[in-house]
């Protein structure tokens, strides 16, 4: 027995990404999967762009779970930030995965899932990584205070993963003596989110 | 004894709202105090603009304390709110206190301090409060990351407080159940983290 109903719509953002591969492919054993990428996918969104996030939903119509694993933050010590470079990854990885939350419960079926992406930097934090901390510290938080209003049902979580080891090659020198995880342990939290019970919750992989 | 010499300089932004009164009052009888307002105080500044906060810096010159005690955000359902009104609460109270860390870091004396202030809305969310919660969140991982990477013995904490008895009044009918605490306990934390030794801490008074 398929707790997951397999009719069910999972919309997949950032799912051509190393982590969005990864999660795409478990939830497509379980859903039908919209795989939506910034350049690639079977659609296009930029999710800094709050008429771009609108268009998708509007494209996509109404689906059971929205699954965001995107978004840029800014890489730099904080002693050479300026506010327009940390508006930056607010901008993108923090207000781009709300505003699908925004706009995707209104396009969200009755009971179904919001699930957002912040990462262990929230609580471990790395050098040139501030506006990756405040990033993913913020998000944690809004999933924490939305779970407590959105209607019908909804739910919301956020799945906090550490380094992928797929992602080593090329993320490895800022997680020194991190242990990486692979995409495919990462994918289970996405699942428990869509398929649970849960709400306001961060699922860590660390 | 006094730990605190009073010939150290402590610029205060948001000196004269209802809990900056009670902070720039205790930290005067510890300092020399400057008092930043919207439009009161000795001295004015927009913190939403970055130009703004510059020229509050260049005017006063090196200090050994910064205090932010200043921001507003979005109230508002979750189930209403776009993604331009939160983007207001991040320029706001989250981006305009990091960029009084980013800029004010460069003014800031060797072994001087930051404090910042979130609020008790990080981890107890309240009715349209979403916006308030990610924004503390926010807040505090900030001063977690950017704790390691200050130059020049500087360090940044942030201060949490509950809801104020003094703005019962105004905001009682938010924080159903909270428990208020005055003012000049919370004015209590701003000097632990001004005279202290601590970095990358959340103090809450709650």
């Amino acid at each position: 027995m398929k707790d997951f109903d397999m009719s069910k719509k999972v919309l997949i953002i950032g799912a051509t990404g190393t982590l969005g591969r990864a999660v795409a492919r478990e939830l497509a054993s379980r859903a039908e999967v919209i795989e939506v990428g910034r350049t690639n996918g079977s659609r296009q969104v930029d999710i800094t762009d709050s008429s771009s996030v609108r268009a998708l939903f509007e494209a996509v119509g109404k689906v059971d779970a929205i699954v965001s694993v995107t978004g840029k933050v800014h890489y730099g010590l904080v002693t050479e930030t300026t506010a327009q470079q940390f508006r930056t990854g607010l901008n993108d990885k923090l207000l781009g995965q709300i505003d699908l939350a925004l706009v995707g419960q209104h396009f969200l079926n009755d009971g179904g899932s919001i699930t957002l992406t912040s990462g262990i930097v929230a609580q471990q934090p790395i050098r040139m990584g501030s506006n990756m901390t405040t990033v993913n510290a913020a998000l944690e938080g809004f999933a924490l205070a939305a779970a407590g209003e959105l209607a019908r049902g909804q739910r919301i979580n956020v799945v906090s993963p550490t380094l992928l080891e797929e992602a080593v090659p090329m993320y490895g020198p800022f997680f020194a003596g991190f242990e990486p995880v692979p995409g495919n342990r990462v994918a289970q939290a996405y699942v428990r989110s869509v398929e649970g019970i849960e709400t306001g919750k961060v699922y860590r992989v660390w």
